[in-house]
């Protein structure tokens, strides 16, 4: 198992990257590019040897991530996975009844993604990726 | 910056590894010495090249991880950062303004351990963590 990145629900992107350069002054931070209709922005910190940071502001509050914050507060969100073959992952997650949220789609920097349920996977939104290049034959 | 591991409160930890055994059939898992007036279990699961997943289960609902549960449910409870100087980084966290909570105690795994306040992390609660062997120089 390997995870390759953590989703952060934050009110200001702005605010949490002050914040994470004043703890970790090395830090590098990229900003995802806005998709046609997305209700959140994205900013991607990088860790060494390890995950990327995932921060997430709402674009407006009825979106995924506004309503999490409206129900939850600022905080962890998700953990996601690398999966080496994603339909293959999806498919024997529902076989073992866990429940997939929607379907598979395209995520942060082009990679393919699916949800499973938090209730299924002990309180944490778990999320499996797999991007071009990156996770194949891990 | 370094990520050590990520907590997660959960009610039971054999049900939680049945959950990750099922996701992640190459799951490597290490139950942590209980220690006196523990409030918690802990079991450590090993990712490649990446932070561990700390797996809490209360063995009361008036420790830390109880109230967490009873309060927000299970999921995801903290970030642990490695520190090379654990206690340069907690002197500069209090200088730049950061609750520390409490001091730095020994943690999971003999590590020596400090946490900062979610509010002023942006909802995460953060920890710092500096294990003899592991973090130094880095």
């Amino acid at each position: 198992m390997k995870i390759h990145h953590l989703g952060i629900a934050v009110n200001s992107i702005e605010k949490a990257l002050t914040v994470y350069r004043q703890l970790f002054p090395d830090l590098k931070a990229e900003r995802e590019p806005l998709r046609e209709g997305a209700s959140m922005e994205m900013v991607m910190i990088k860790t060494e040897s390890g995950p990327l940071l995932e921060l997430m502001q709402p674009l407006h509050p009825d979106g995924d991530i506004g309503r999490f914050i409206a129900r939850r507060g600022e905080g962890i969100h998700h953990i996601a996975y690398e999966a080496a073959d994603i339909h293959a992952v999806c498919a024997q997650c529902r076989e073992q009844g866990y429940r997939v949220l929607g379907e598979i789609t395209q995520g942060a920097g082009g990679c393919d993604t699916f949800f499973i349920h938090p209730k299924d996977t002990c309180g944490v939104l778990t999320e499996f990726v797999s991007c071009a290049g990156e996770a194949q034959g891990k």
